[in-house]
This record gives C-alpha cells, sequence and structure tokens, in this order.
C-alpha cells in the first residue's frame, strides 16, 4: 500500500524532541532535554485518598460517559483556582476541560484555520504547539523574542501583512523554552496591537504558578475586555501530566465550536482524571501544595544556574528565568551547537538543540534548552560540570 | 468579536442526538435515545482493586508523561485480547492507544483528508465519526444499507468515481443506528473491491464482543493480506467508556502519521486508565466476564423486542440485531417519522429520528433507532408500550 498523506499532515516532521527523548530511557544519561515536571512533587497519597472515595461512593459517575465540555464541578473548582488572583472569566467567555492543554493548541487551530492561514507564534516557541498549529495546515510567523518578551515592531509588521493573522501564540510566563518572561508593559502593547488588528490572542500558561521569583504579572487574558484572548491553564505542572486535564477558557461563540471538535475528537476527558482534580482542587490548600512545589522549582532552578556559573566559560549566555522549568543557553560563535548537542549525548548529557524550537527549524541557531525540573541534585551537578568540560574542550 | 470559523469546522453540525441527550437529563424521560453501554455491568469492583494497587505500587508510572503510542503492557494485552479467535495483527501493522474509538476516526481522516476528499459510509452510520470525518474536511458518499450489509453494486460505482474515495468506513458487527451484521458473503466481497480500486477501510468494531445470537463472523481485517484495513477496537462497550480507551491497528506507515497526530493533539492517553487496562485485560478471565455481559444485553434486547412485537403495529419494520445495543424501527408512510418522535419526547420516551446518522440528513428517513442497553427492564416494558401507543394513534 502506498499512502498518500493529507497536506497538513505531512508538514509536521516527527518532533526533535521526541528521538532526543528515546535515548533517555538509556539510564546512564543524564537529561536536561525532558519538559517533564519534578515527580518528587506529586501528591500521590492525596490522588489516591480522592480516587478511593470516588470510587467507593460514585463510581458510576467516572465509569459512564460524561459531558463533552467537562465535569461540572472541575469547571466550578478550576475556575474558582485560576480566578484567586485577577478575573480569567470574562462575561463573554465560556470553560471547557480538555485532555491536557496540547488539545487546546489543536481545537484552536482546527476551528480557526484554513489550509495557508497565518498563526504568529513566538521565535523560539513551545514545539507541541507549533507542531499542532502546523497539523491544521497553518503557516507560522515566528517574532524574535527579546528578554522581555517579543519584539513589538515586528509585531505589529505581522499583523500588518496583506494575509490576516488567526492569532497569536504567547506562553508569557517562564517561556518554553527560554524561560523569559513578558513584561505587564509588552502584555500590554501585545493586547493594544490585538485589538487594533483585531487578531486573537492564544495565552498559554502552563508554568504562571511555578514562580519563585519576584512578583506575579497579570495575565493578557486578564486584560481582556473584548473577546480576543483564549486562555491555557494546565493543570499537568502543579498536579500530575500523566492525568491529562487542562482547562480552556475563552469567547463562548469559540468554545461552541471547539466542544464540537472534542465531540468528534475524544469525546470527552477521561472522567476519573476530572472527578479526582476536582476534588484536589476543592479540597487541597492550594497555595500551601504550590508553595512547596516552588521551593523544590526555586531550588533546582538555582541550583543549576550556580553550578552553570562554575563551569561555562563567560563567553556563554544564559536565562536567568523568573520560575517554570526550563534555561535557555547561548553558544558563542567559536562553537557549533549541533555538534555541541551531539557531543554532549556521546558524554551522556542530554539537552535539546534549540532550532528545533524555531517556526523553521532551518534557521541557525547558537542556544539550547536545559530543563532543571527533572534530574535531581546530582544528576544537574554531575550534567552541567560534563557540559562545561566541553564547552571549554 | 465576529469569528470566522475554519470550512472544516463549520461543516459540523451540533449533533441531534446531543439535543436529546440533554433532555434526557430530565428524570422523567424513558430514554431509548442514547448509546450508552449497561452500566450495571460495570466490573466496579476489580477496577478498584486493580488502581488502589497501582496506586500503591507504580503511582509515579500513571502521574508522569507516558508514551504517545501507549502504554506497551497495554498494547500486549489488548492484542493478545484481540487475537484469540483471528488474527487481527498482520506483519506490516502497528498497535496503538487512542482516547476512545473517536480518536481512531478523527486521527485517520485527518492523516488522510484534503478538504473535498471523499469517505464511503454506510447509510445510515455512526453520527460520531461521520461527523469527525467532516471534521477534517472529507466529503461523504454514503451507501445504502441491506439487510445483510451494504449495497455491493453501489459501493462499487462509488469505488470508480473520478475522484478516488480515500477510505471505506464501515461497522460490520450490529452496526450503529441499524444494528445490522454484514455477512461474511459481504465482508469478502467488500474486502475484494476494496483490494481491486486500492482503497483503505476503516472497520470499526465496538460491539463485536456483545454478541448474543448466531455464531461471530470472521472481521475484514483478518481478511487483509495488503495493509488496506485499519481496525478499531474499543473496550467502552466492554469495559466501560468514561475510561476513553481504544485500540488502533492498522498498517505501521499509517499509524506513524497517527502518531504524530496524537501527538499534537493529547500527547498520550489518561496514563491511570492505560495501565488499570492492561491489567484488567491480564488478570480477568474475559470469557467469562463477556458472558456476563452477553446474557445482560440479551435479556434486554429480547425483552423489548417481546414488547415491540406486542405493542407496535404490523406494518412497522425493525431488526433483530445478534448483538450490540441498537435496534432500527421503520414506521409505515402513514405515520411522519420527525413528527412521531417529538411526540414520543412530549409523551416522555426519547428516540433518535434516523436522518441523524445520514450522510446527508436532510434526506426523508421513515426510521428511529432505539437503544436496550441502557434502559432498565421497567423502562422498556413502559416506555415501548407509549411508543405503540402512538404507532396506532
Amino acid at each position: 500500500m502506498n499512502f498518500k498523506f493529507s497536506k497538513r499532515i505531512s508538514g509536521v516532521k516527527a518532533s526533535a524532541i521526541r528521538e532526543i527523548l528515546k535515548m533517555m530511557n538509556d539510564p546512564e544519561i543524564i537529561s536536561f532535554g525532558g519538559g517533564n515536571p519534578a515527580s518528587e512533587t506529586f501528591p500521590i497519597t492525596k490522588l489516591k485518598e480522592i480516587s478511593d472515595d470516588i470510587f467507593n461512593n460514585q463510581a458510576n459517575t467516572i465509569l459512564e460517559y460524561g459531558i463533552t465540555e467537562g465535569d461540572i464541578d472541575l469547571k466550578k473548582a478550576a475556575l474558582k483556582f485560576l480566578s484567586r488572583h485577577e478575573t480569567v472569566l470574562k462575561d463573554y467567555d465560556e470553560v471547557m476541560v480538555t485532555s491536557g492543554s496540547q488539545q487546546i493548541m489543536d481545537f484552536m487551530s482546527k476551528c480557526l484555520c484554513d489550509e495557508g492561514d497565518i498563526v504568529i507564534c513566538e521565535n523560539p516557541s513551545f514545539l507541541g504547539a507549533l507542531n499542532a498549529f502546523k497539523s491544521n495546515g497553518a503557516k507560522l510567523v515566528g517574532i524574535d523574542m527579546e528578554d522581555d518578551g517579543i519584539n513589538l515592531v515586528k509585531l505589529e509588521e505581522a499583523l500588518q501583512m496583506p494575509q490576516k493573522p488567526k492569532f497569536i501564540y504567547l506562553i508569557p510566563n517562564f517561556q518554553n523554552p527560554t524561560g523569559i518572561t513578558t513584561s505587564l508593559k509588552k502584555r500590554q502593547a501585545i493586547y493594544a496591537l490585538a485589538k487594533k488588528y483585531q487578531v486573537m490572542i492564544l495565552e498559554d500558561n502552563p508554568y504562571g504558578d511555578l514562580r519563585f521569583r519576584n512578583d506575579p504579572i497579570p495575565s493578557i487574558k486578564s486584560l481582556d475586555d473584548e473577546g480576543l484572548v483564549v486562555y491555557a491553564a494546565s493543570l499537568s505542572k502543579i498536579i500530575a501530566p500523566g492525568m491529562r486535564v487542562a482547562i480552556m477558557i475563552g469567547h463562548r461563540d469559540l468554545l461552541a465550536k471547539c466542544t464540537v471538535a472534542k465531540q468528534t475528537n475524544d469525546v470527552h476527558t477521561n472522567a476519573w482524571a476530572q472527578r479526582v482534580m476536582a476534588r484536589f482542587l476543592n479540597e487541597v490548600d492550594m497555595d500551601e501544595h504550590l508553595n512547596k512545589l516552588q521551593a523544590v522549582y526555586s531550588r533546582k532552578c538555582n541550583l543549576m544556574l550556580k553550578e552553570m556559573d562554575r563551569h561555562f566559560s563567560k563567553d556563554c549566555k544564559w536565562t536567568i528565568p523568573d520560575g517554570g522549568m526550563f534555561i535557555w543557553v547561548t553558544l558563542p560563535e567559536r562553537l557549533n551547537m549541533p555538534s555541541f548537542v551531539k557531543k554532549a549525548i556521546e558524554h551522556k548529557v542530554a539537552v535539546v538543540p534549540g532550532n528545533a524550537f524555531y517556526d523553521d527549524d532551518n534557521k541557525h541557531c547558537q542556544s539550547f534548552r536545559m530543563n532543571f525540573s527533572m534530574p535531581s541534585d546530582e544528576q544537574i551537578i554531575k550534567g552541567v560540570a560534563i557540559l562545561g568540560a566541553l564547552i571549554n574542550d
């Protein structure tokens, strides 16, 4: 059989990260390549207690078909949690539970993009989102990142293109892969531009609650007074990713279409996971829970930064994230980044080559991404020393 | 904000069944409208026991990110289960775990269909599948059903169209909505035509293990020697639908693309559900488990048929299913089907108007679908009597 695949799916390459993750199965490899949260923070005991109680008292509700839009208790609990510091649900908005926020990227582009439509993204950005957009036929236009968020001049140029972009995809807090946080001033400016050109924003905030430095900054969604912003809130990084539960908030007309997309995709998110998450958000002191997580992430990040200071040469540059899971390292021109990453793997340390996160991964790139949430302290100390030796080699 | 949605999603209407399901929340309504399995068959105790053990002994494996293709133990256990009577995995095939078999319909059409490509389906057919195909831009060509499966002459005509169809979608066992089983002779003839015209088949088999009359018939997949058939095996109807776990088997080149589609959609299926299903298939005597299910389904189906014999007028016709969950009733021309269904709801009995399952729901239709797995015996007796009175009215 000779398969002729659709244009949209033919445009997506198997992920470069995936290939690296496969090597991570080698137990000798120290991986700074993953995007996994710190598994020592998983609240196993509480999750088990809730799960037990659900099986004892309402088993049929988790075994029978559920509603596509999601468990009503989870929607309420999540909204209460997400609204504790700012208003993310506006009068015209609806809420939907999705199977991870990856699904939000898929549904948003499936419902808004015809073949060849443009999506604006940060450059570099989260590969999973970029691939979701491409898999629905979208063309990416990347806007270069600066220390405080995307370049506004280039953003406005992109918004003025004859072909009007369908939406702007942003990760304002501790961005993946750069760790950069978009400043309040830039958030306001980006929203003003979106309003001026009537282009939607998809604000992805998987890491916002993993802040361990400086003060929180209002979300772009909280600035929205026109129904232009869709907000993606993941529970993967603050509870557990294997559950595949996220929350989508956006204009009710758009969410009605996304409900159709979900109905034809997985009907509804795993019913057990939704019930467990609802109860967890309702029963656990979330501030206390998050404090514990932030302490772990802070310790690991600071350890990695300290070791980098010690071992990496002065002509390397890297970001100092205020939270999240990633540090973005830029090598001096004397080093070839792809060769460096290859050599690192030969020396049993995995990092992700930065070009994997570009709108076009053939672009020249001197950077790579390091993850500090998954490795142990010992692995951080040993792995950074190995990378340092290779940089100075 | 004025939204301009994609062509593909604009082509999908909100499901007619969904609207009926909403009314089912009225506790006074007797619903023959659903597609839910018999909840009294859910193996709650065993599922809880397995879940407990997983939390006690391997909690991190269900909380951390998993592999897109699915839990390796589940793939093995499912293959063993699905291969107990026939060969469904061929040399060129791969296996993938999906979040319900609805996702197989989505991924298959996403990976194979460009805007305007043709998918052949039985007419009538499962609405969720038809909507999934449409949501990826496919055009449907429905082939009329006969008592033993689709009309072969019309199928060959469709395969000879200038625009080559991308695949044929079939539910050979106790079809949704008609309850019809495709004969072995027709399965062989359909496969021969698919081979002659080199068009793929998507064989959806959610109900195959719910057979309670006559002997099993080999799947089309088991006849496949060229990689033309994709097999969709759901665990929703034989264990529990809220888990959202199904198994996709097909040519490895196609499954590689579907893996990309899944990676950009939900990354992987809920990890807990996959582990629980793997253990269930490995630890439970599945023949014994299925015997129990079949006894329940048989009793309910026969009760509904007996009551229909008693109450429905002689000029009504209906199918006698060998398994599954549905009976297809055709009203005499003296009655207007849509008005009848409306009147039935007013009298607190819900059935689904048959045109909802057509490739074009504007077509004239005298039939409606009745589900016998969800209602209780008492509801079956009472609801059929009400419908009978309306028919004779």
